[in-house]
């Protein structure tokens, strides 16, 4: 067996505050906003599936127990304490949360006591960028309130995080310039009203680049499409002192390893792939494991809305990190010592020395 | 062991109806509709190793013979009785077949007669576009022709299928405007004699969508690009009430795979990319069981012209599920009884409801 | 266990004259210029943790020992007979060397004595040009050279290889007409001091298709990008003659194994994508076996300055046939006598095949 130390979970969210009801936790395990096809249900997924594994025996129920059991069974103890038994079980130490996303889930101090963990915030770029433009009048005076916002974010925060490249911007590898950035945000504020959502290129574009020059690593969201097409940009912010670290290559998990052997600051999240894939994540490791150096890999859960998420995050990866690895010290192509530090390496070491956290 | 009950075959065609040689047997294990290399032969393929695996022992042979014994065998028996052999020990209860390709293969009620199965027709949309042609005169007289071919098969058919994207159509959300229909449908007549085939890319997203109008699922052929492109299109028919069926995703079986986990109206069939892969198979449906939602995958063999190939289909495909929820099952991922289920819904269960079969 | 005769190994570079130092080794081990990130190292890789597993006992130490005593070894043996020991211990028969990269290798001659091997040339088509260049005052004579030049290596060299396509020319199906191709080098040679670098893609072009018309196999280093953009090159070169070899395809093997399954002259590599994965490199042959005829497939290191990735090229390769081929006859997917036939197809006989070498 691999012995796992404690994590950090380099990538996650909060978790709801409210009673779920099936259907209201069902919708948390699927991929999309809307119901499953008729005569199929989420739970019948890897992610289902995992979450039926891993967390009934964290409420004292059995693996694989029926949904309406389970489901019983967290209201009775309520949404506060299934928070906590089920944070507190995951081996995570140290907790690095996007406070980004919309919705009414719970912040770092209190995801730092339900979990009895460290936790620090992850800073949304596209998100600062809207409450900038909320209280800021003019195009000189956004683009001044922007760049101090970046730096002083980059203070208190231990990295920024960008979905610009998911939501389709494509990455040229050269920064817009001035003019073109002031016209953007011209355009851009003029047909705002408050809370208005950044989708402009030009500006999302120039948001990157503030945040390169922040220093803060910087997490990207590469979504579904081929990561090397972030070539240009990897190679444009080589040198500068700022890391990148991509997240959510899957299905492009090994084009994202790649990358990350190929650019020495570029790392690469070793998180939902396998959170996602469940049964099968030993798999989607190895592959991870093909061409990334052991020091550029991160674990995260990728968790959002339901602590359970976060539960089968942290399991599945030790799970398929000691199958993996163990497979291979077994074969005899790994030494045990090794296996033992590169799976430290993952699961803490490398977010430690990346973010700067106290080991 | 996973049991796996009598399997819904979504997607084949009928088989030849002459005797064979050693020569004309192997170029249909062949990719290409050339010889083989020099010095290579088509027998040299995962395809030709399952082939002399499975088919031998069911012809009275030993498994791996040589391909001259097993063609001698054939030969002896004839190829009615080696297809009524063949056929009925695939386990396959229920043939969808498209009737479309060329050549003189077996049709619906002989593939029902010769396994002892039920059978059904999936039409062929470029086909039916082309016979319509055949028989009309002018734009008007086609395009009111083509609608009412559509509707009339939706009627007897259980799908439709199309070869479309595979031929290299790029699929943009949106039809094609009546007028860019109607042009397209001048050029096409105007230079076509009796018989000739439909390439016009507007007049093949015409009817697709004319096809997605009728509510049968519609089955794509997606080639051997990414399936990601399509997502658009699946976009633009999300809600409309029609089930898309994504055919032949491999190598990219996992970006299909994760289509069908974000669109609750696409399928992904795990045929082919099984049935080529062979020894490899458990792989391929391990990676296509990542992220899929376990109700939106469909068995098919994919096979055309030999028997042997309906076989393979069906004995890797149940193999591999054996192996892979087998291999859950005994590490403890999964529960029996899931694995159970889930065997039975990719197998069968899917299938029946997405096409509306009796059970 | 499936024996795999002696290795021909179909693409390689030679090896440094010079003793080295631990930094100096450790730069090899990466996949790129520079130095790797802070607080990591090249030796935590695949190919790192390869190194130490196989060389090691090869000089008479442990495996896995610490990188420095497996370097004061190195250096206390020195450079000639370290070489010998791990060549010699390859159980590669024939090295085919590309001898075009630039750095002080060993060539051919002193890689078959090193190795107690024989040796062949690959004649770099990009190098051959640019030498040729440099002699040519003219466009009239630069062409007329060339083609003698490419015409005569034909006579000495196995093989010719491109890195065209590796450093981004899109490969068109069609050759440059005669007039683009006097302007590009018109302007090539205006341009250009004794030594300068060929990167015009229209030149670069016309340079493959006269190695093409040598009929010599010709080797073609995809890079990273997805080889079906080879497939109108490929669809245009067919039945002239010439094999086409496509070395390097990971992460896109699959894709290069299935161009190989649809074009009878499209051979495929299994080399560094297998050397560069190291303890996950079974996974990646079995995949690269799903769609190739197994007679298309090649064995190489694709070693280059150091013999011990000539070793780990070799050593990597039969323990990942072994297993992977093996696993298939212990299940019962494959004849153990087949298995050995591929074995030897992939390991050698394809290779003596398409190049003419003699058994």
């Amino acid at each position: 067996m691999i012995d796992t130390p404690s994590l950090v979970d380099q990538y996650c969210h909060g978790v709801l505050r409210t009673e779920l009801g099936l259907g209201a936790f069902e919708a948390h395990l699927g991929r999309t906003a809307g119901p499953p096809a008729p005569g199929t249900t989420f739970f019948d997924t890897q992610t289902g599936f995992a979450v039926r594994r891993w967390c009934p025996p964290l409420l004292g129920l059995e693996p694989h127990c029926p949904p309406t059991h389970y489901l019983a069974r967290r209201r009775e103890l309520g949404v506060l304490e299934t928070g906590r038994r089920l944070l507190r079980a995951t081996g995570i130490s140290t907790y690095l949360v996007d406070t980004g996303p919309p919705g009414d889930l719970t912040g770092v101090p209190e995801i730092a006591a339900a979990g009895r963990a460290d936790a620090h915030e992850i800073v949304r770029l596209e998100l600062l960028a809207e409450q900038v433009a909320d209280t800021s009048g003019t195009v000189d005076s956004f683009l001044a309130n922007l760049a101090e916002a970046v730096h002083g974010a980059a203070d208190s925060a231990v990295a920024f995080t960008s979905v610009a490249v998911r939501h389709g911007v494509s990455l040229v590898p050269e920064p817009p310039g001035p003019g073109e950035v002031r016209g953007a945000t011209g355009r851009w504020l003029d047909g705002r009203t408050v809370g208005g959502r950044l989708t402009d290129p030009v500006l999302l574009r120039h948001l990157l680049w503030v945040a390169v020059a922040s220093g803060r690593p910087l997490q990207i969201h590469v979504g579904v499409g081929d990561p090397l097409s972030l070539t240009g940009f990897a190679a444009a912010t080589a040198g500068l002192g700022t890391d990148l670290v991509l997240l959510h290559g899957y299905p492009y998990h090994r084009h994202a390893a790649h990358l990350a052997s190929v650019f020495p600051h570029v790392y690469a999240d070793v998180g939902p792939a396998l959170a996602h894939t469940g049964a099968g994540a030993a798999a989607v490791l190895a592959e991870t494991l093909e061409h990334a150096p052991f020091g550029k890999l991160l674990f995260s859960s990728g968790a959002r809305g339901l602590p359970e998420l976060h539960v089968i995050g942290a399991r599945i990866f030790r799970e398929a990190l000691d199958r993996v690895l163990g497979g291979w010290v077994g074969g005899g192509a790994w030494c045990r010592a090794d296996a033992r530090r590169v799976a430290g390496m993952i699961a803490a070491d490398n977010a430690r020395r990346v973010y700067g956290l106290a080991g």
